[in-house]
C-alpha cells in the first residue's frame, strides 16, 4: 500500500494528501488555497497558473523530484504556444499531482491578491472586488423541454460554478440570446453581489471566454472637482486617472450657495443632477479613452461625496441639509446600477455602491477618509483633516472616533482668491520669501526648480507664470506673517512700513507683488488684504472644527495629524502651522495622505468586505454638528489671528520665530500695534 | 379570584380569555384572528371595525351581556361624528374587552378577504396583495443622532409593524422628505413584496393616514387587443375595465409577420416595444380617469400576454421565438417596476409582475388560464381552449397537465374576414339561417333583439349594421353548413345550386349576403367564399391542436370543454361543434370562462401566494410544440373539412342534422358530390 502524494502550497503553507492523478486545481480548492479560475478548469483562461518547485524542503519535510507532476499536456502546449506560458508555469487546472510536490502560487494567480498603495501610509488593498467573471457553458435549448436561456444560464452556474440563484434586469436580459448563440453556448458572466444580499446580479456576458478584463471606477464627488481612478478590478491596479471640474459650480461655488440656488429656483436641483450626472458620462468616457478600454468593460462605480454632493448625484433636493437639523434622506450605503443615475455611457446593469454618509455636514467622502485611515485602529490620538471647499474632520484612537464638517468654503483651493487659480502648469504651487529683503522666491507646477534658480525662465516661458493655486496661496500668507510683512491679525504693511517696494497700495489696503509678469503680457501676481482675509476665514473654521473634535474628546492636544485631500500632499506642514490651521504638533507628526477619500473609494470598490466594514463604522462614529455649536463660533474668532489669538503653539515656536509686528494705525479692530503697546 | 373575560370571534370561531381592559384588536391579533388595520390601532383608520354580539350563545358557550365592552370613547365618537360608523359597530382598537363577548368580524374588517368572481365558474379569490399600506409615526430627525429620513422610516416600521427591514428606490426616496414633513412625522407607507424575497420596497408614501385606497392594473396583453381591469387592492373588487386595440398591429396581424418585421427592420423591436408600452401606459390614464382615480395610486401590474408579446413588452428581441426550438430568453415569472418598462404615468417604483411562460410558443397567457381554470383540480378531463389571434390549450385532471398552442390567426376575432370587425356596438355577434326559406336573422351587439324583431329597425337605426364579430362569424359559417348552403369541405353553392337569391356570385366563388344596407349607405355585409377559408384554416390548427394533446393523453376523447377567451363568453357551443372547432363532447359538457387569462391576471394581483403557487406549476405542465410535430398537420387536414372528415362527432349528430350536400361541379379537391355518387 502506497501513502498518496503529499501537496504544499506555498505561500499559504496549506497541505494535504491527494490522489495521484489529481489536477493541481482540484487540491487547491479542496485545500481552499486561494487559485483564481475564470474558466472552471477548462484549460482556457490561464487565471490558474501555478509553479513547482523542486529540491529538498526542509521547512515543509518533502523532497520534490523530477516528475512530481505529470508532463505537458496538449492543453498547455496549445497555451503556451498562443499565449505563452512563463517559464516553470504550469495551468493549475491541467498539471496532476504524480509524487510528493510544493506548487507556489503567484501573486497574479491569487483571487484576493494584495494591491500595495503607493502612498506614504501606505496599507494593501485586499482583492475581493463585488463583480467577478465566471465562464460557463451553457445547454441548448430544447424544445422538447423548454426553458428560457436565461434559466439555463443560471442552472449552468450552479452545476458549474455552486451559485445556488441568480438575478438580472431587463437591458442585460435583452442581450443575453445573441451572445449566447454568438458563443456557440460557451460565454463569460458577469456577476455583481452586494454583501446586503447572497443572490447576485448577472450585469455582463461575453462569448465564449472574455479577456478583455472589467473595470471599476473609484469617483471622488467634490463640490470643486470630481476625480475618478479607472481600476481593474481583476489585478486592483489604477490604469487610468482623470478629474474635472464640478459643473454645478455655475449654480453656486459652495455647497450652501448650491442649496440656495435650489430654494430659489424650483427644479434647480433637478437641473443640478442632470448636470453633475452628465459629467461624470463624460468623464467616464474620458478616461476609459485614456486607459484604451471600451467604457462598456466598466461594470463598476463607487462614490464618495459629501451629503449636498450626495443627494444632488442621487436626484434628491439638498433642501433639508440647508437648515437645522440638517436631515439627509438617506445615511445609509446605496446600492444602485449605472442605469438608475442615467450613466448612460455604462452598462446600465453595471453596479453603483455609494459610501455611507455619516451625519448631515459629514458625508460619504468623510466615511471614506475613515475607511482609508482607520482612525479606529491608531494607538495615539490622530487628527485626520480632509481639506477641500468643505473640510472634513476625524479625530480618534482605538476607544473613540469623532467626526465633523467645517465650511472653509474654496479659498483653500485656490478659488475666491485675487490671482487664484487651480494646480495645473504654471500656478505658484511653493513660495518663499527673504525675511531681510522681503524678496520672493517661488515654484510652478511643472517643475522642481525655485525661481531665483537657473534655467526656471526657460520652464516658465513655457507655461507661463499664470497664478497662485491651492498650496501656495497657503505658504504665501504664511511666509507673509514669517517675513514680518503681516501682522498676527492679518494685516498687511504699507511699503514705508516694511521697507519694500513690493508693498503696493489697493484701496486702503495692500497687496504683496510675488511677480510682475505685465511687461510681458503676463499677469500681476499679488497676494491681497481680501485674499488673506479668505484665507483666514478658511484656515479658522478648519481649525475651529478640529478644536471642536478635541473639545468633545477632552483633550488640549492631539497626537499627531494626518493632511488628507487632493491637495493634502502638497501642503507644507510647518506652513500650515504658521497659518494656524491645524492645531500645534511637532512637525514630524504631521503626514499626508493624499487623496484619502479617492483612496477609499478605492478600496470600497476592490474589496467587498471594506464596504460591510465602513457600514458598520460610520455608526459607531460620533457625530459633532458645527453649525449649531456655540463653541464652534468662540474658538473661529479666536483662530482669526495668524497663528492663533490664544493658543501658544509651543511646537511651532521650537522651529520658527514670528516677528512681532503690527501695522494697524488706529482703528477698531482690536488688534496690533495698540495692544502690544498695552502688552 | 376572577377568571378573564372569553372572548369568541366569528367567522374563525377562535377563543382565548384576556385581562379585562385588552383591546379587541390586541386581542385578535394575539390569536390570528384575520382583522384589518393601516393605523396600527390609533383610531383613525377605522379598518378594524368589528360587532358584538349580545345574548346566549349556546354554540360557543357564551352569554354576552351588556357592557361586555368599555362604552364608546372620545376617538369612536369623534370617528363616527365625521365619518359615520354602521349601527353596531365599534372600532377594535378602542372597544376594550370587559366581559364575555362574542364578536364578529366583518368581511370587509378583513386583511385576507373573499372576493367573488361574477363568472359561472365562480371561484373566489382570497385577497392578499403584494402591496399593502402602513401608517407610521416617525421620529423626527435629531441633530445630535445624526440618521436619514428613509432609516428613521424603517426603524418607526420595525417598531410599530415588525416588518425588519425595508428597500426603496430612487424615485421615492426622493419624495420622501416633502411627504414626511406635510404629514408631521406622521405617514402611510405602501410596501410592496415578491415571494422571492423577505424585503419588502418602499414604493409610496402619503402625508398623514391615506385615505383614496391604492389600485393594480390587471393586463391581458394579446395579440390584437389589450383588455384591463383596474382592481381595489383592499377590497379587490374591479373598479373600471378598458380595452385597447394593441398598436403593434401595424408591424403586423399576427405574431409571426411581428417576428418577420423584427428580421426584415433591424430596431423593428425596440419599435414595437415602445408601441405597445406607451399604450398600455395610454391605457393606464384612460382606465383610471374612468374610474375617477389618479394613475398615481396605481401600484401594481400584472402582465399575461403569449411569448411574442412577452419579449416585445420586456424589450426583448422576439427572433428567437420565430424559429425552432423557440428559445425563450427567460421563462420564469419576472418582477419589476413600472419605471424598467417607462409607464410612465403610473408611479416608477410601482411593482410589476409578469406571470411565467410555459415554452417559446405557450405564455403567461396559458400559464393565466391554468391559475384561472385549475385543470390540476379537475377529476374529469377537461379541455381548455382560450381563443384567440393564438389558441392556447390545456389539457388534463388531477393526475397531468397538457398544454400547447396553435396558431389560429386573427379570424377568430373577425380580423381578415370581409365583412369582420371587432365586437363593438353594430356588429353581427349571432346568426340564424332557416334551413327551409335559407333566409338570416341575427342579433347585434348593444341589443337582445333579433333582426326580424319589432324594434329592432330602431336599434339597428341608432348604431348601424356595421360588421360582423368573432362570435358572429363562427356562427354564421356553422348556420351555413346547418341550412345546407355550404358543403363539408366549405365550398358555398350558387343561387341555383341552393335556390336562394341571397348567394352571389364573387368572382368563381359565392358569397352569402347576410344584409344589404347599401341602400341607405350602410355596407353590404356578406360571408365570402374567403371568410370560409380562413375560419376553417383557424378551426382546423385550433382542433388539430387539441386533438396532439389528446394523443399525447392517450385518449380519444375529452370529459367536458372550457371556452375561454376574451370572446369565448360569446360562442354558441353548439356553432363551435358544428364548424368542428372543438372535439366531440355532450354540448351541456361545453362552458365559457369568459376570458381566463385576464381572471388569472387578476388573481395573481390580487394574492401573492397564487403568483408562488402558479409559477410551481408550470415547471410540473408537460409542453407539447405544435410546430414541430408531423401528427399535427395530418390532424391540421383531417379537420379541415365541416366538422371533420374522418371524426364521427355522435354527439354532436344527436342534436343536428347536417344536409349532406356538395357543390363541387368536378375539380380535384376530392370532395363533394363525386365522392357521395361513389358512396
Amino acid at each position: 500500500m502506497t501513502t498518496d502524494p503529499l501537496v504544499v502550497f506555498t505561500p499559504s503553507g496549506k497541505r494535504g494528501r491527494f490522489a495521484r492523478g489529481t489536477p493541481v486545481l482540484t487540491a487547491a480548492r479542496q485545500l481552499g488555497v486561494d487559485l483564481d479560475s475564470v474558466c472552471g478548469g477548462r484549460g482556457i483562461c490561464s487565471k490558474c497558473q501555478i509553479t513547482p518547485s523542486y529540491g529538498e524542503f526542509s521547512k515543509h519535510g518533502v523532497t520534490v523530484r523530477d516528475g512530481a507532476l505529470s508532463d505537458w499536456n496538449k492543453v498547455e502546449a496549445r497555451y503556451d504556444e498562443k499565449r505563452g506560458l512563463k517559464p516553470g508555469r504550469r495551468l493549475g487546472c491541467q498539471a496532476q499531482i504524480l509524487n510528493d510536490v510544493v506548487i507556489d502560487v503567484p501573486p497574479e494567480s491569487q483571487v484576493h491578491r494584495q494591491v500595495v498603495r503607493k502612498a506614504a501610509s501606505a496599507r494593501t488593498i485586499l482583492m475581493d472586488p463585488a463583480t467577478r467573471l465566471y465562464y460557463i457553458e451553457v445547454a441548448e435549448p430544447d424544445m422538447h423541454e423548454p426553458t428560457g436561456d436565461l434559466e439555463r444560464v443560471g442552472r449552468a452556474l450552479a452545476e458549474q460554478w455552486q451559485i445556488p440563484r441568480i438575478t438580472t434586469d431587463l437591458p442585460t436580459l435583452s442581450k443575453l440570446q445573441p451572445i449566447l448563440r454568438k458563443g456557440g453556448w460557451t460565454i463569460t458572466v458577469a456577476l455583481h453581489k452586494t454583501h446586503a444580499t447572497d443572490t447576485p446580479r448577472l450585469v455582463a456576458a461575453w462569448p465564449g471566454l472574455h479577456e478583455g478584463g472589467i473595470y471599476g471606477l473609484a469617483i471622488d464627488l467634490g463640490s470643486t472637482t470630481v476625480a475618478a481612478h479607472l481600476t481593474d478590478l481583476d489585478t486592483g491596479a489604477v490604469v487610468a486617472s482623470s478629474g474635472i471640474m464640478n459643473p454645478q459650480i455655475r449654480f453656486g461655488e459652495d455647497l450652501m450657495s448650491r442649496v440656495s440656488y435650489v430654494m430659489m429656483n424650483p427644479g434647480g436641483d433637478a437641473e443640478m443632477t442632470r448636470a453633475v450626472r452628465e459629467a461624470i458620462d463624460a468623464l467616464a468616457v474620458e478616461i476609459a479613452k485614456e486607459a484604451g478600454i471600451d467604457p462598456s468593460l466598466i461594470l463598476e462605480t463607487v462614490f464618495v461625496c459629501n451629503p449636498v454632493m450626495h443627494h444632488l448625484l442621487l436626484g434628491i433636493d439638498p433642501v433639508e441639509l440647508g437648515q437645522a437639523p440638517f436631515a439627509l434622506a438617506t445615511s445609509d450605503a446605496m446600492n444602485l446600477t449605472a442605469k438608475e443615475l442615467d450613466l448612460t455611457s455604462l452598462p446600465p446593469s453595471g453596479g453603483v455602491y455609494v459610501l455611507p454618509c455619516i451625519a448631515g455636514h459629514v458625508g460619504a467622502d468623510a466615511a471614506a477618509v475613515a475607511l482609508s485611515e482607520q482612525p479606529h485602529t491608531s494607538e495615539d490620538l490622530v487628527l485626520i483633516v480632509d481639506v477641500g471647499t468643505n473640510a472634513e474632520i476625524l479625530l480618534g484612537n482605538t476607544s473613540r472616533v469623532l467626526a465633523c464638517s467645517s465650511p472653509t468654503g474654496p479659498a483653500f483651493e485656490g478659488a475666491q482668491i485675487s490671482s487664484g487659480q487651480r494646480a495645473a502648469p504654471g500656478a505658484i504651487e511653493a513660495i518663499r520669501i527673504d525675511p531681510e529683503t522681503k524678496e520672493p522666491r517661488f515654484r510652478i507646477i511643472g517643475s522642481d526648480l525655485w525661481s531665483d534658480e537657473e534655467g526656471f525662465d526657460l520652464v516658465a516661458a513655457d507655461s507661463g507664470i499664470t497664478g497662485i493655486c491651492g498650496s501656495g496661496i497657503i505658504e504665501a500668507v504664511a511666509e507673509l506673517r514669517l517675513a514680518g510683512l503681516m501682522d498676527p491679525s492679518g494685516l498687511m504693511g504699507s511699503a514705508d512700513q516694511t521697507g519694500t517696494a513690493r508693498m503696493i497700495p489697493e484701496g486702503r489696503t495692500h497687496s504683496y507683488v510675488i511677480h510682475d509678469g505685465t511687461a510681458d503680457g503676463g499677469p500681476l501676481i499679488t497676494v491681497t488684504q481680501g485674499d488673506i482675509r479668505a484665507i483666514q476665514l478658511a484656515k479658522s473654521a478648519l481649525y475651529a472644527g478640529a478644536r471642536l473634535l478635541m473639545d468633545e474628546m477632552g483633550v488640549e492636544k492631539v497626537d499627531r495629524v494626518v493632511l488628507a485631500g487632493a491637495f493634502g500632499a502638497h501642503i507644507s506642514p510647518k506652513h500650515a502651522m504658521v497659518l494656524g490651521m491645524i492645531p500645534d504638533v511637532p512637525l514630524d507628526k504631521v503626514t499626508s495622505a493624499g487623496n484619502a477619500a479617492g483612496t477609499g473609494a478605492r478600496i470600497a470598490l476592490c474589496n467587498l468586505g471594506a464596504r460591510a466594514d465602513i457600514e458598520g463604522r460610520v455608526r459607531r462614529i460620533t457625530k459633532v454638528e458645527t453649525a449649531i455649536e456655540p463653541r464652534f463660533q468662540e474658538h473661529f474668532v479666536a483662530a482669526n489671528a495668524i497663528p492663533h489669538k490664544t493658543a501658544p503653539f509651543p511646537e511651532l515656536m521650537q522651529i520658527v520665530t514670528l516677528p512681532e509686528v503690527s501695522f494697524n494705525t488706529g482703528g477698531d479692530d482690536g488688534g496690533g500695534r495698540r495692544r502690544r503697546r498695552r502688552a
